[in-house]
């Protein structure tokens, strides 16, 4: 990261670093529930009445997404639900806790059906979930085709994750009224983050968009499903008005924008060690980001031809992805995207007045205006 | 379907041509319900504040759902919600066949996910939504892997058709409360379907099974999805009590245990303009079926080693099939599985007299009745 922080100087600030210590005291706390979670369902799964051979799946299949939920990982939508709640005068902490688990299982299921989609084998530093059930086929030598094996199982696996996440919110301790309003929300919102991201691949295939349409993807795929639907849903929780929501959006939806684009510099620049991605492979997939495509705008025939050479190369070295970005960095593109994760951060900023206006409570206040500095600083 | 009425003769009864007539009917309005639906969706889509491509990806896949949801279809799910929630006197018709769309919807999202892991290419007589996407990739001359890019489409659309089926149910017109409970039993039924379906593919991956290993994958994929969910959430939606639907249970379970019994049959033996399902699919698959693990079972040596090297043979041709054909039939596998599916069908009517006895309405409780006897009898 560190060429980055010579192109733009950000100031490490006070209220980011709080905001940065509250996330990961949240990621101790949910965590915790999320294990109790998984052991329970276990436990549930071992006395239900059926083959054993069944039995024997279900616990694998289970113990499997209990270990890639588990992985290190930021938590940012469940604390955004529960911080919501909070902000929003809710007094319930344990029953919000585990209401929030439901957006983790949700991640963990859209996460599994997006490493198939992109053929991602590594996954927060472990095996993705159809490499795994590919070696497991492997493992015990089935017959048939262990890859489309995996790729099956990891559709499965996908599909009970999010019915868990799901379930997990239908039956937290809120009143019926609070969670319907919630799950609606929800359903929505899962449906538009697919919709999203079938609009990325496609633009991935067509190979060109605009940075209008990147952008605009951008608030589909992640700003609405990261950001503005676990704010939302907390705040329904604690019994929030539709005015208090749409005050929610005007953070969430920048503040989503420039999450995302400092994803994708990280995902160009970061320490895979830090990111638990494998190196190069936003290059090798040829993602579709800002990164690549204002880079191609701003370059000469030369750098051009070569990036385009290079974007997308499957078996792409680490000289190769180099010199990519490289061109990423000269082209003047890298700043451009840096810059512009920092615009978007100001202006979820600038929807901080009104939560003080509404007296909303500080804490809750202090880290999403925290969290929104943090989230263009982060390394991981 | 002509070597199976020579083994084993079903007298067609009145009943079941009743419930046929009553299924046909409920039919023709829930589809005018669908296609309602679908258009106010893709209305709302245009009207959405998104770039001009985005919306267009998303009204594309919008109607390509529709389109394959609106393929000829049984709606046998939904009939369960609506004749339970009869049954049990609840008296808002159109309401309850609002709410019914929603498991058409699930059913739409479950079968795009499975004809992807099947490798199917045909469902219901047209493209099933990977080949669909596959193709439209090729017509668009994208780059990249067009079947990749058609199996990706398929699980984003899955996910999709999943989420909105959620939320017909969660948007239908009852008290939050019976919807929540719907909803609550609805999330743990799709994700045990998904459990079963991971069980099922790693039965067949394995190549053996024995016949209760079998029954219990039926009654995990089928039983609890196709009669015992549906019959319960619409029960559930009339205000039913516990004891109510462990009535429906004793029902549902043997009821779906036979559906399935005689789907494997038509998949083998059906007429394919009939089933929809392309000839010879289920053989070339490797379905784990109790068809062919019974038949296993009573083969000597040469037909076993004869069946062993068609099942599962990806390019079978008709003489083949015919062959394996034969070998179901002269081992007795054959009927040996249609008289155990009438043996189910007759155990779920016996749930039959204990409905009477809780005084539910004839109407609903003679199409159970009457539907147990049809689905063993139907040729699609």
């Amino acid at each position: 990261m560190s060429t980055i922080r010579q192109i733009v100087t950000i100031t490490k600030s006070q209220k980011a670093t709080d905001a940065k210590n509250n996330l990961e005291n949240f990621v101790d706390k949910i965590n915790k529930h999320l294990q109790e979670y998984f052991d329970k369902e276990l436990n549930n799964t071992s006395q239900q009445k059926a083959s054993k051979q069944q039995i024997n799946i279900r616990k694998h299949i289970l113990k499997h997404i209990k270990e890639h939920n588990l992985r290190p990982a930021k938590r940012l939508r469940s604390s955004f639900i529960y911080y919501a709640y909070k902000m929003l005068h809710g007094k319930n902490d344990n029953a919000i806790i585990n209401a929030a688990m439901s957006i983790e299982l949700i991640q963990t299921a859209l996460l599994i059906h997006d490493d198939f989609m992109d053929q991602d084998e590594i996954r927060r530093g472990r095996a993705t979930t159809h490499k795994f059930y590919e070696e497991y086929h492997k493992g015990n030598n089935y017959k048939g085709d262990p890859a489309h094996y995996g790729n099956s199982m990891a559709i499965n696996a996908g599909d009970i994750a999010l019915c868990l996440g799901y379930e997990i919110l239908g039956k937290s301790q809120f009143s019926s009224e609070k969670k319907l309003k919630a799950l609606n929300k929800l359903f929505r919102g899962i449906a538009n983050t697919a919709f999203g991201q079938a609009y990325d691949i496609t633009l991935e295939n067509k190979a060109q968009a605009s940075e209008k349409e990147i952008l605009d993807m951008y608030k589909a795929k992640t700003a609405v499903y990261t950001y503005e639907n676990p704010l939302h849903i907390g705040a329904i929780l604690a019994g929030a008005k539709e005015q208090d929501l749409k005050i929610l959006s005007d953070y969430a939806i920048p503040g989503g924008i420039a999450f995302q684009l400092q994803d994708d510099i990280l995902g160009l620049f970061g320490n895979p060690e830090k990111t638990g991605k494998p190196a190069h492979s936003d290059l090798r997939q040829g993602k579709m980001t800002l990164l690549i495509t204002k880079a191609l705008e701003l370059s000469n025939t030369h750098q051009k031809q070569k990036l385009l050479l290079l974007w997308g190369k499957r078996n792409l070295n680490d000289a190769e992805a180099q010199e990519a970005r490289n061109i990423v960095i000269d082209t003047g593109s890298l700043e451009y995207c840096k810059r512009l994760s920092i615009k978007w951060a100001k202006k979820a900023q600038e929807a901080i007045p009104s939560m003080r206006n509404k007296r909303w409570e500080e804490e809750g206040i202090n880290y999403l205006d925290g969290i929104a500095q943090y989230m263009i600083e982060r390394e991981m």
